[in-house]
């Protein structure tokens, strides 16, 4: 089974396409103890109260600065989370943004696939086709999942992606490269196009259904970013998107959505939140 | 003190302007024990043994991907080499290229600096100034070093860096954003530009000396990749580069030097190719 599989069984087990980032802040966790359990606890209990109230999302992906800025300990944590995701049967992308020449790259692909067991990984394209190889080799071979960045969701992102090469967007170019450098490993291998970016993202859609590429998107810019999530789903539905290997993220909005909700219940207002964006999206 | 200067004192007390990669593979490390154990030591007893011959590189470049490869282990035994280069007094760039939206690269830049100790690190620009600029602020304000990627040394870099954007090749316009990026940082924030393509570099040298940006370089790709360490310094005299700032790397070429040499003395072979590449450099 592959990771578009894993998408799909994900989103009709939970009717949930959305992506549960899970970016640990210590200063906004209200537990005691080190990091290690700090963390982990905190996502333990999220985790725990969304599957035992049916909410689960279709995807979790820690992304590993958070842990790592917090050292071993922060390390430590990143583990057990990953084996509680996996427990509770979500889907893991680790969202690194790996990207190097290709035997570095092939020691990356083995942290992420191997040490930590993620199903799926985020990759940088500035390097070019052999430093994405090394971990689309893994999407082909075992089925693991990668999204390479397209058009990303942060300010800067224009500064480079919208550069014109006679006459597209360098963005447009890398959806190009994507399709092709994941043409053996089709449906496993996707792009990152950012919410906040409605008009790019309608034309990347369209992009995708016009090459007939069984296209994953990981869409993150909703919520704290800005951008919208019932305008997503209305571009994944009027461009033809395979809505069910889609995953549109959201992560301080729901890791804290406590403090907004005035409670100190915040495995209860990350479900809450859950919720509300499986209604904003509505598939 | 900021990383130039760091850089520069180096290059006159280690006479050179080597870059010591230190990438472990255990299947070539000859030495018994776990690989925390193998990696440490061996690492260890090659820097022991140039500083005892005064053959120290100017840095070292541990790529963290090598690391992580072999989980919590190979991540301490990063933690013992980074210790190991710092008490023999080098400075230390955390391979990592790192790149994320800003929060998220605040974080990552307090896991390098922060949790690594690192002075100096690799950061992808394909998401823009924001996601380079929590590293750039460690730059401005503490003295650390940062290099970005611009015209990496592998086969698959020109596929991106070489699209032609109204004339200029993505990567001059790159270097001109690592000049405007870094420009409150002069002489921290530099530029890898690999020694496989000597002509790109030579137009990027020219670049930066026009700009008047005291520019560092890192310059991979010398030995087993194919480029020439007699070419890149002369490109960078003729185009007039600050030489003491520059650094040139070499990593299995030096780590790994006793399989070529037929001898179980892996630390001295390794000592034997670091003056070469001196020779072979001779700035």
């Amino acid at each position: 089974m592959g990771y578009a599989d894993l998408l799909r069984e994900t989103t009709e087990k939970n009717k949930s396409i959305v992506c549960m980032g899970a970016d640990p802040v210590l200063d906004k966790i209200p537990l005691k103890g080190g990091p290690e359990e700090q963390i982990s606890s905190f996502y333990e209990q999220i985790l725990e109260a969304a599957s035992s109230e049916n909410t689960l999302p279709g995807a979790i992906k820690p992304n590993i600065a958070f842990y790592a800025q917090y050292g071993f300990e922060g390390l430590r944590a990143l583990k057990k989370v990953i084996a509680k995701a996996k427990e509770v049967g979500l889907p893991v992308i680790l969202d690194a943004k790996r990207g190097d020449i290709g035997k570095t790259s092939a020691a990356y692909a083995e942290e992420v696939f191997g040490f930590w067991g993620a199903d799926c990984v985020t990759l940088a394209p500035y390097m070019g086709q052999d430093s994405v190889g090394p971990f689309i080799k893994w999407c082909e071979e075992k089925g693991k999942g990668a999204y390479i960045l397209n058009r990303t969701s942060n300010e800067g992102a224009k500064e480079l992606q919208n550069l014109e090469i006679e006459g597209r967007k360098l963005y447009e170019i890398v959806a190009e490269k994507i399709v092709e450098w994941g043409s053996n490993a089709e449906g496993n291998v996707g792009a990152v196009v950012g919410a906040t970016s409605p008009a790019e993202m309608e034309e990347l859609c369209k992009f995708f259904v016009e090459k007939k590429a069984k296209m994953p998107l990981l869409i993150p810019g909703v919520g704290a970013q800005g951008g919208s999530a019932e305008e997503v789903t209305s571009i994944l539905k009027k461009t033809g998107m395979d809505i069910a290997i889609q995953r549109i993220n959201s992560s301080s909005g729901i890791n804290f959505a406590y403090e907004k909700e005035g409670t100190t219940d915040f495995a209860g207002a990350a479900v809450k939140a859950i919720k509300e964006l499986n209604k904003e999206i509505d598939f």
